[in-house]
């Protein structure tokens, strides 16, 4: 029977690590939607944040299941647990992948990103895609070290996301405001996913540790 | 043992509409200090938000404890897991008030709302106070009936979003890119604030009747 349970905490491990590569592959599609304003790709990223949402209530009953049926206690329970939370994440940087998409769908035929902010902008979606690549290897692994590592990724968002609000308030924006509009919203669905994702990272470490890394950081718009 | 359970979960409860009076409150006097530029009351929202972070900590033992101690099946244990969701919802809501009085708090002594969105910004502040309210109300007494009225004040949120988007890209917007990127950010801030107060509300829903409510709503900005 614990066998079987194992074998189920395995299963639902390894769903964690594909919504880490689903929410990845959605913000990289999103992020080359808004720069080439690729409506078609816009369009794709949009529905299929859906097929992240049906895994995250997947695991969810699974886990409610696995608690109901098996009362874990001890590791057990805190994996379940860290589980349904880290579930919660991912779900959430699916839907911030897809608003980037819809700033990127509204916006068509234009690209919603000034000339002077692609380069800062493609960076934001490299972050983005290697932060939560990395999230994946943590939950693979359980790799602390790759957890702490994953800070300086999200201090990199967080520098990527003040040379935005400098364009934008350096007095030399001359795009007008429904740029500005955009701009600020997408600068911050891009770092509010670096977030969940140092998040998904801290709770391992949390699992593993039984400590909570570093207080997390406010955010540079807040 | 049973007994001392219930007990427990009863004060969960306690404590969970207690979250959503100090969210209310902390929305509430950030509404007040972003529209009269009083950084003292920003500041003073500011500090209480670590109350409500420490509150989510301790209910997040306690139902840790309980699901560890207790092995609870069926209904309890979907009240615990459900107590811990709810908790994450409320204390992102007590961030949510936390940037808005930091943006204050950035633009004392200016206000940072202009006069034409004065009205606006105040009714999406009691809006905000009158949805958490009435998740608390969903969290005390299970009222299935309250939970779908509230969905009727996140509409008049995002009606009132909608307004703030009219007012910065009607043409008229006169009050420059800083104020364009602060009034764009509190827009989202108070709109999240209202999804949250709903996603509480749709828990107990799904608590009660093991139905989820409606699919939730797009967010109007994205």
């Amino acid at each position: 029977m614990r066998d079987a349970f194992h074998e189920e905490l395995t299963r639902t491990r390894e769903q964690l690590v594909e919504m880490t590569r689903l929410a990845g592959s959605a913000m990289a599609r999103a992020t080359t939607a808004l720069l080439d304003a690729d409506l078609e790709l816009a369009e794709s990223v949009i529905a299929a944040d859906e097929a992240i949402d049906q895994m995250q209530r997947e695991l969810d009953q699974t886990a409610l299941d696995l608690l109901a049926r098996q009362q874990p206690v001890a590791t057990d329970l805190r994996v379940l647990v860290t589980g349904l939370r880290m579930s919660a994440d991912l779900e959430r940087m699916g839907d911030l992948a897809r608003h980037v998409a819809k700033v990127a769908r509204r916006r068509y035929p234009e690209s919603a990103v000034p000339p002077e902010l692609r380069s800062t902008v493609l960076q934001m979606g490299q972050v983005a895609e290697r932060i939560v690549a990395k999230a994946g290897s943590v939950i693979a692994v359980q790799d602390v070290a790759a957890a702490v590592q994953l800070e300086q990724d999200d201090d990199e968002m967080d520098s990527l996301h003040r040379e935005v609000f400098a364009a934008l308030l350096g007095g030399s924006w001359e795009h007008g405001i429904e740029a500005a509009v955009d701009v600020t919203l997408v600068g911050r669905y891009y770092e509010r996913f670096a977030d969940h994702a140092v998040s998904v990272a801290h709770r391992v470490v949390y699992l593993v540790t039984g400590e909570w890394p570093v207080p997390q950081q406010a955010s540079p718009t807040a």
